[in-house]
């Protein structure tokens, strides 16, 4: 495997995915839609008698993977690591515990019905098979932070009730996916539903997460003081001594990957570790410049992974059956997280009205990369067939570029505010 | 090749070269000789039958590379291509061009001396290959920016005359140690010393170099000028309009790819077309603040190249004759270099004392990366033995090692400064 070879493919699958994104960003559609898009390209446009994939180096004239791909690959699963590590910097466990009833009905429901109606959906009208209800059903479960924070960041709307509550909810609510994918994978691996490997992986759930969330409330604050006390001794002795400046994003990555390693080894996902790991930072992330460094990592890392998402839909197999279970797929997607999340709105703040009921419906709607993520894992694990994995991915597209224009409408009509969302407000 | 396994190297080798990066700049010894250090010992330090990097998957049974390792070296490749990047944003255009004469003879003195030295050495009293003369000679030519700056910043003596001709030399010197390895290179790949070839290659590398110092003076501010207008006629239209924030730093990793891939193409090394395109961004790089977002970048990838150097360093070999050649080498590294550049001050600028001619001398010895850097490119292509790859290493890491006591001493007994060093304002 020449180097040559490996750069030219990081720098045609960062460019593609990158001017996609900025095109997709232009015309008012979430960048990740584009970037997903070019992997279906590269994959399926051909040249002659090859793939761009092919004439990249990715696929072998049999369509296999190659050594060149492995390397997109490790990026691809760096990427999306770094990307929930960031999601858990902005994830304050003070804030979980503080942001009240509402938002945990929201989540909660908004959790329950949609995993219900995905299951329900393979298991009686699909085609039966277990594993797959299990991972459909955890596929259509978390709301995407990004996409919805994005949207209320642009209409300036951060400070209204509603939105609140659709933050508070969309951060429970990715725990609860968390937790959902860590039993549903925890099963599949056990191979089968027995009450000791669910009780057994929630037991290993919880309890990571409540080690990393202690951790993170007495720990970081211990290291914080011993460098301050160090500090403030050293210049007791010498006046002259500047505060020693430690390069905190270091023990960020290094945290990051080792428990990104420790998840994936007690049989929970990488990405959980990820996200504990940026939640242990997320109260120190912006005093420590964390979030700004993640993002440049981010900047480079995160595109390989939607484009490695689109690289593996194959639109090869959709005829009109598959049609079919997309639109059911996508139509529960949509309807079970609109009831779930506007009636736990309305059961745990009685005084919302009917539109504010509507907006936080409308706004716990996308799904984005939590749920591709998913269903990547149950690919990677043969627990979801390549057919099912096409529909979470396009559902996942799907309801991420439908919101947008809704929740603002949604927001216009009872805030009458004309700001135009600016979508362009990154590259 | 799972993940899992991936993972696990990449937090064991990042955790360790950061620790020993630690440990290292607390004893006043710069970092990446500790980095250097963790890879000597995961590739001779065994545990029963294995070597640590066997171990962690690096290794196979019969000691040869595996995926993992694979994986390992294209970080490795990347970092140092990002860490060149940034190299490159701290060298700007006008300053090469500002720093007058003194400047101009140190560096071109103390390239060429230090060359003629290495290459008569192996030519004339080691085995006589032209190749390894040539690498060597190459590899003894760069003085590390890095080090000597960090020196000049830690005794805040940036401003003085000696400190002000040290950076504008070691950063002329940067770009000459570029061309002499692109020539190098370029005679090693066309497998002889024919002029018309190092016409090309030398034609090659200036063209190369001139079209991207034209680009950064005409494109980026152009650039620049059409992001304004764009945003100047949003705002005449909308006057709540918010200034489009481009990432830019995403246009800097493309430019770093491309760069570093066409450089690679044409016959250059990655990390020439890495510094260029850090090079194009150096005016914008505050005020874009990509100088911190690289810096994260490399907070990930750097040490992988370090450790991967210390990888490649075999001790096994050295008996009393190879002793004898490291011990000349450094001489020859120590005294080519204090002699052409304090010789090339005084030409430059006759008022200097013969203190000042000694700050210089010494300031610009140590190697540090750069050197390593061309030893690797020369082991890569088989233009360089192994034993001579561990002289460049141990040379570059002791004339690192030596010179920031014996720097700070000279400067001290002309400026009677009393200010210690603060080796560990990093981590």
């Amino acid at each position: 495997m020449a180097f040559e070879t490996v750069l030219l493919m990081l720098f045609v699958v960062f460019c593609c995915a990158k001017a996609a994104s900025f095109i997709f960003n232009r015309i008012g559609v979430p960048g990740l839609v584009g970037e997903i898009l070019v992997g279906v390209v590269f994959a399926t446009v051909a040249f002659g008698d090859s793939t761009i994939a092919q004439l990249l180096g990715l696929h072998n004239s049999a369509g296999e993977e190659t050594d060149v791909y492995h390397v997109l690959e490790v990026f691809s699963e760096l990427g999306v690591m770094f990307l929930l590590f960031s999601v858990g910097l902005e994830t304050r466990v003070k804030d979980l515990l503080s942001v009240g009833k509402a938002a945990f009905l929201v989540a909660l429901l908004g959790v329950m019905i949609p995993f219900v109606f995905g299951y329900a959906y393979v298991e009686f009208f699909y085609d039966g098979n277990m594993y797959h209800a299990l991972f459909l059903g955890a596929a259509m479960v978390a709301t995407s932070v990004g996409i919805t924070a994005r949207v209320i960041k642009d209409m300036r709307l951060t400070d209204v009730k509603e939105s609140r509550i659709i933050i508070g909810a969309a951060v429970i609510d990715d725990i609860l996916g968390m937790i959902v994918l860590a039993i549903v994978s925890g099963m599949a691996e056990s191979g089968g539903v027995d009450i000791g490997s669910i009780v057994t992986v929630t037991l290993l759930a919880f309890g990571f997460v409540i080690i990393v969330m202690l951790f993170s409330y007495f720990g970081v604050p211990w290291i914080k003081k011993k460098v301050q006390e160090r500090n403030d001794a050293k210049f007791e002795n010498d006046k002259n001594y500047i505060p020693t400046k430690y390069n905190m994003i270091i023990l960020g990555i290094a945290l990051c990957l080792g428990l990104a390693y420790l998840a994936e080894y007690i049989g929970l996902a990488a990405i959980i570790g990820a996200f504990l790991a940026g939640m242990i930072f997320a109260d120190y992330a912006v005093v420590w410049g964390l979030e700004e460094k993640v993002e440049a990592i981010n900047s480079l890392l995160v595109s390989f992974f939607f484009v490695n998402v689109g690289m593996k839909v194959s639109l090869d197999g959709i005829d009109g059956d598959m049609v079919l279970t997309i639109l059911i797929v996508i139509a529960l997607a949509i309807i079970g997280k609109y009831i779930g999340c506007s009636m736990g709105a309305k059961i745990g703040d009685k005084t919302l009205e009917k539109s504010s009921m509507n907006i936080i419906g409308i706004g716990m709607v996308p799904r984005g990369e939590v749920g591709i993520i998913v269903a990547s894992i149950g690919l990677r694990g043969e627990y979801l067939s390549p057919e099912l994995y096409t529909v979470v991915v396009l559902m996942s597209v799907l309801t991420t570029i439908i919101v947008p224009p809704l929740l603002s409408m949604a927001y216009k009509k009872k805030y009458k505010t004309d700001y135009v969302v600016q979508p362009d407000d990154q590259m």
